[in-house]
Formats: structure tokens, sequence, C-alpha cells
């Protein structure tokens, strides 16, 4: 019985949080897909191509796991590749009416699939890819909130102009 | 004295969690008047007349519930109506800030009207106007969570494009 | 149709923002009863006699609020003085899993109550029976969190020993 | 590699709520083991004994779920039987502090356990074994909040005495 | 050695809240310098420099508070007026996540900055800009929500439109 | 002007976030005093002759900072010490109504003490003195909890027998 799960999210960017949750979960499950939601119409800091590289490149020390993009609903992405389980982190003031109501709606959209929290390291849990973003874009030193990896894209995406 | 009561909102699709505090603020107050605010700036789903339609067809079968559509502060609606009471719905995790920070408001703009909270029945208390409006223009099924009759207008306002 | 409102609590001591709710509720409801329990099984600072006496005396301006004692189950209560509605106070910092925790639980002991939220003057919204009752016990002055009328009885009690 | 989890709380009694949890758990794991804490120091309703037996009879249709009892530190029972993860229910409204706080010790203690986090269902998530405590104490009805066979053992502990 | 502290927000407009934290900071500090930032992409209801005026003159009556206007990062800002300490209100419902995460990446830009929170005074405490601007937009009564140099400021703006 | 500051607690036993929350604040004030209170009526784990010892030998290298104990209501003591400021932690996960309830009884009883919260380091956080008791209690490894001064004192009162 191979246990593959999805750990979904907008990550722009990926930061030591996210990666924080890919390592803990990769320890959990046989297999683990990161997986980069298209959907969001924020004005993006880096493409869905970017944040993918960025994450392949971070997680390239862990053997199970790998990087993806979706589109759609993220229970039909996790129905589509076999996964059983949705990993998703929780930060100590993370916005959890969010990831209540998105829990019991993918729940009620996909019966069979069971969502799964694991809590992000306190020293990481106060970064969000809102607040790097913010950072960034004011020209402040976000190299010490993202893995290497993510903070060589962000500062070519920086350098293009955002 | 006729005991009238308001319940406000933008109602960017009404929910089943919707309908359950109309159904019971129905029980509590001799009239509830359920009026759609025309003063959101975010990009609709429904328009207002479609709102109004599905919620009259949702209330249909409670004598005392009428629907109505209001421009302006909630507060000189109210007044206008000659209600005492805003009812609002509180969920497990509502945007509780939200409705502090509006009831207290209201409470300064017009110190005679109260407002009333209702308990969301909490198989319904995930739902919100904004996390049906996601599924549905991801092309999920959307119909368990809104009253048949609103399933009807949102099908109709997805086919005409949004 | 009389409406009939219980507002139940242990009221030890009664406090300024429990006055609070009583006003406002007495404005929506044709009559409502303050009940006080007499489960709590903490050491009180205050007898259920003394706390109904500071309690009649505090509301004795608003003629259609009566105060009364009682044991076992609130929902029980309730229906045995056939009231249709329980209000409670809602704080902005209060206790919101407990409150929401006995709703659900009253609301499946007896479907047909439904439980009413007001929420307390943002101004007496810190006050609690308990953190009255530490500063009553430490010698502090509690004259300005507690009607006058309970004061006196609190200061008789504290007289007395607790 | 079989994954071995241990679900680990006082569960007096055991609620609808837990049950809940354990058959989710039971979906993600290998073997799961609900482990009954002998350290609580509030005096209790059920004793350990009778809270195992309510919890053997109300998981004995799940194959891979044992039941068992334990003293000391969990992340201690957790490393005796082997165990890589503890579970744990997540409400709408629970105390968030509590969970955040026991996780992140818990890892100090034994930085290779991970706490894994699932959502109870909402229309069972206001159910704590405390309100059902009280609830059983006043004569309620605590037949729909816990599993038939926990029903029977508090009816026979209720008849004894507590 | 001069105590000199930085209190920054967007203030559009300052609040009557706004304006019970600078006092309350001025008897802690002995220079305080209420900054306005330029950062913010939101619509504005107000430009930065009637703000700046605003304040000016609601704090006139304090001889150690001085009002500026700054771009860029905060504690850049902070670190070039030569402060140690930044202030900021909280209320019973404030965003606590959003101070959390700005205090501590704030810390990890420069960690010689100390954030300081004072408690605004509960009648306060359920203001904020956002809902002023709704208010003064719907065109209800927001005079008693700002100190009266801002209602004119404010007065004045809508004349022109915004 | 001397600028006093007080931090109380009951600190049983004080804990490295404690220690976080005194060195920051030593960089504030001129002088600190670290009351702790006498009035905990709760079973303690140290008396407070070694918590204040436990406090002393663990603030040794700050030349600002005292130790000392009180009785009766802190703003007492700290009106009786000269001080003008209260400092208070806060943690992400913090009793926020708590602190927010205490403040503010405290400005009712004594307008002019301030009280100022600053925000202890994340990985701290999640410590607090009631779960090092626990851990203690249980026969786990507290010393990564506590100052080193700090775990000396508690081993010798474990040792006694508490």
């Amino acid at each position: 019985m191979l246990r593959l799960a999805v750990y979904p999210g907008s990550f722009d960017p990926p930061t030591l949080g996210h990666l924080d949750v890919v390592e803990r979960a990769a320890r959990l499950f046989d297999r683990l897909v990161v997986a980069v939601g298209r959907n969001s119409s924020k004005r993006p800091l880096l493409s869905v191509e970017d944040r993918c590289e960025g994450l392949s490149r971070s997680v390239a020390h862990l053997e199970n796991v790998t990087v993806d993009a979706y589109e759609g609903l993220t229970v039909d992405y996790v129905e589509r590749v076999g996964a059983r389980a949705i990993v998703r982190g929780l930060r100590a003031t993370a916005d959890f009416e969010y990831e209540y109501q998105t829990t019991l709606v993918n729940r009620r959209l996909r019966h069979e699939v069971e969502t799964v929290f694991l809590m992000t390291s306190p020293e990481l849990g106060y970064l969000s890819s809102s607040i790097v973003r913010e950072v960034a874009l004011l020209g402040g030193d976000y190299a010490g909130m993202v893995p290497p990896a993510v903070a060589d894209v962000v500062k070519l995406a920086l350098s293009r102009g955002v």
C-alpha cells in the first residue's frame, strides 16, 4: 500500500516554513507531491514556473518528494494523482478559519480525502509568503526567510521587474 | 408591539448557513427582513437582483420573512423600516473582529438599534459566500452548499459568464 | 404571544457587564428572568441568596425583569418557565469556546430553545465575576465594577469572612 | 515499514468526537493505539479501566485499532510502543494553545515524534469530555454525545455513584 | 540617554484609538515620532500630507510628539531617526497575527529594535481606519470616531471627491 | 527622570521565556524589578523564596534588574516602588483574555500605571510555567526550558518532594 500525500499551496514564494512542513511530511508518507496551484488571481511575485523551480531545488535532498503544478479544485488534483491525504502546515497564528473552511469544503467535495495538519516550527511560524513579498518589494533582506534556491529565484525575478 | 428585525448582508450568494440563521430568527421575531446591501465594491458573482430572487424563493415557506435590497448605512435602513434589531449569524470560526467592530459602530451611529447574534448550526458553520464563489468558479459542485433555488440562480449566472 | 427569555449565569458577583446585558435584553423581550444557577461547585464569594438580592436591587428599575435561582440543567429550567430563548452576553475577549459548546449542547438537549447573544458594552467587556472576586479578596476597590447594590452585598459578605 | 500512531488522551468519557478522530486516523495509519493516560489528577467520572472498556467496545469494528493505558510522559509511551506519530483531533473551537504547547514540548522532549492533527467533524466539534461529564452529572441526556458502549459504561458508573 | 520611539502606521485616517495610543506612549518615552508610511498601495481616503496635517493638529498639545512621513521598510526608518523602539496599539480584537508577524520580521531585519505594545482603551478599541473610511464614504457621522482636526481634514477631502 | 518598570508574575518556575522578556525590558527601562507575587493559591512547585533565588541567579548578568516578592494588588506594589510601567510578555498563543482583563482592571485601579507588552521570542513562546511543572512532575527533562540556575532549584525542590 503506497501512501501518497499532496501538499498544495500557492508558494509565492516558498518560505523556510513551507520547507519545514515538507521535511516533516516526507517522514510520515511514502511519497509527497508539493503542488503549486495555478488559480491565484492575485498579482504574483513569482511565476508558477519559478515557484516550481525554487521548490524543486529546495527539496532535492528529499528522495520521496516531487514538485508539480495544477489547475482547478485541489481535491480533483489529489484524486487524479491517487493520493489519500492533503498536508497543511499549522502556525501559532495561522488563519485557522481559512484552514478549517477549506478542509471541510474539501471533505464535502471528496469525502475520502483526509487533511492532515503538521505544526510548523515556532521559529519559522511567523513567516508567510505575503510578508516575504512585502519585505522583498521594499528592498529588505529576505535571504533568511526563504531557502537559498528560492532566494536566487526571487532575486532574478526582482531584477527582471515584477 | 410589532417586533421587526433586519438580517443584513451581501449574500453573494446566499448559503445554507444564511438560511439556517433566517429560520432561527423567524421564530424569535414577529417579522424579519432579509436585506441585501448594494454597497459591496467587490466583483460580484450574482447581481443584487439575482441574490434577492434566490433568497425570496428560498424563504417562501416562512410567512413572516420578506426580502429587500438597500443602499447606504445599514442602521439608516434599519431605522427607515422601523426595526429595533439587527440579526447576525455567528460561526465557530467567524470573523469575530468584523462582527464586533460593526456592532459597536452601528451602536454609536444609532444607539437604539440592538444587534442580536444567533449561532449557526455547526455542520453549516464552515460555509461562507466567498468559499462557495471559489468552488463555483473552479467548476466544483456547490449544490449542497446553497439552497436549491440559489443553485439554480448561480448556475444561470455562470452560464451567462461572470 | 408573550416573549419570555432567560439570562442564566452564576453571577458571583453580578458585574456592571451583567447589568448592561440585562438592560439590553429587557428592551428586546417582553419579560426577562435573570436566573442564578445553584450548580457551581467552586468556592463562592457570595451565597446564591446574596447574588439574588444584589441582582434584584440592581434591576428594580426594569419593570419586565425578575430574578430567580435554579438547580439542574439550564434548558430544563428554561422549559419549566415557558421561555423560548436564552440570553448571553458576548465580550470582545469572552471564552467563545465555552459559549459555543454550551449553546450547541443546549440545542441538542432542547432543540426548540434558541440562544441569543448580545454584545456587552466595550468599556465593561473586560469585567468578569472572577476578576472582581480577585480584586475584592486582595482588598482592591471593586466599587466601580459592580452595581452599587451589589457592592453593598459584597462588602457585607467580606465583613462576615468568605 | 509499519506505520504505527498513538492517539493519547484522558477520554473521561470518550465522546463521538473522539470516535470520529479514531476512524479517520485508522484510515491513515497501518495501526493505531488509543492510549488512555493515567496521569490526570482531576476527579474522574470513569476509572481508567472503564474508559478502556468503553473505547474497546466502541472501536471493535476497526481491525487496526487497539486500546491501552499508560503512565508518565506521552512521548515516552510513544517511543516504548515504537510509534512515530501522535494523533490529535482539532475542533473549530479547540483550546489551540494547549495543543500548540503540548506539541512543541513533546517535540523538544523527543525530536523524532511528529504530531499529526485531524479536523473533527463540525457536527461533533462542540463535544468535549468535560461538557459530557457536566450534562451527565446534572441528569441530562448524554446518549447522543458518546458511543453507545460508552453510554452503558457511564450509566453504570453513575448508578454506582461517582 | 534619550529614549526615542516611533509609532508607525498608515493612519488613513487617524482615529481616536490612534490618539489614545499616542498619548499613552508620550508618557513612556522622552520623544515620540508618529510616522505615516507612504507604502500603502490601497486606494486612500486621505493623502499622506492630509494625514500628517490631521495628526499634527491632533497632537499639538503633546510637547514631545512630532509627526513625519516615511518610505521603505519601517525598521530602516526607525534606525535612521535613531530610535530603539516601535510602538503599536493592541485592541481586544486586533489582527494579532498581523502584529505578531510584523514584529518578528522587524526583529529579524533589525535585531536591536524592540516593539512595544500598549492596550488601546476598550471604548475606542473597536475603531479602525477602515471602518471610519467605510462610514465616511456611506455618508455616516464619523465625527465621534476621529479627533476634531482629522474630522475637518476628512470633510475637506470628501468635498473634493475621493 | 528615572524610568522604573515592574515585571510581575508567579514565576513557578521562571522559564527561558520569562528570561527573554526580562532581557528585552532591561534594554528599554533604566531599572527593572522582577516581582514574584505571593498571592497564588495553587499548589506551588517552588516556594516564593526558591523562585526569587532562581530568578536572582538567572538575571545576575543584568545590572539594572533586581528581584523582589510582594503581596496584595500588583498596582499597589507598583506604586509603592515608584514605577510607572508594568511589563508583560506576549506569546503567540498567550491567554490574551487574561492579559487584556488584567491590564484594564489595573488601569481602573491606578489610572497612571501603564502596561507595556513585549513579544516573547517565538522559539520560547510555547513555554509556560505550568507545562514545565507538568514535565518536571512526570520525570521529563525540563533542563532546556528553564535557565540553568532555575533547573538547579527545581531539581533540589523535587528531591525534597513537592
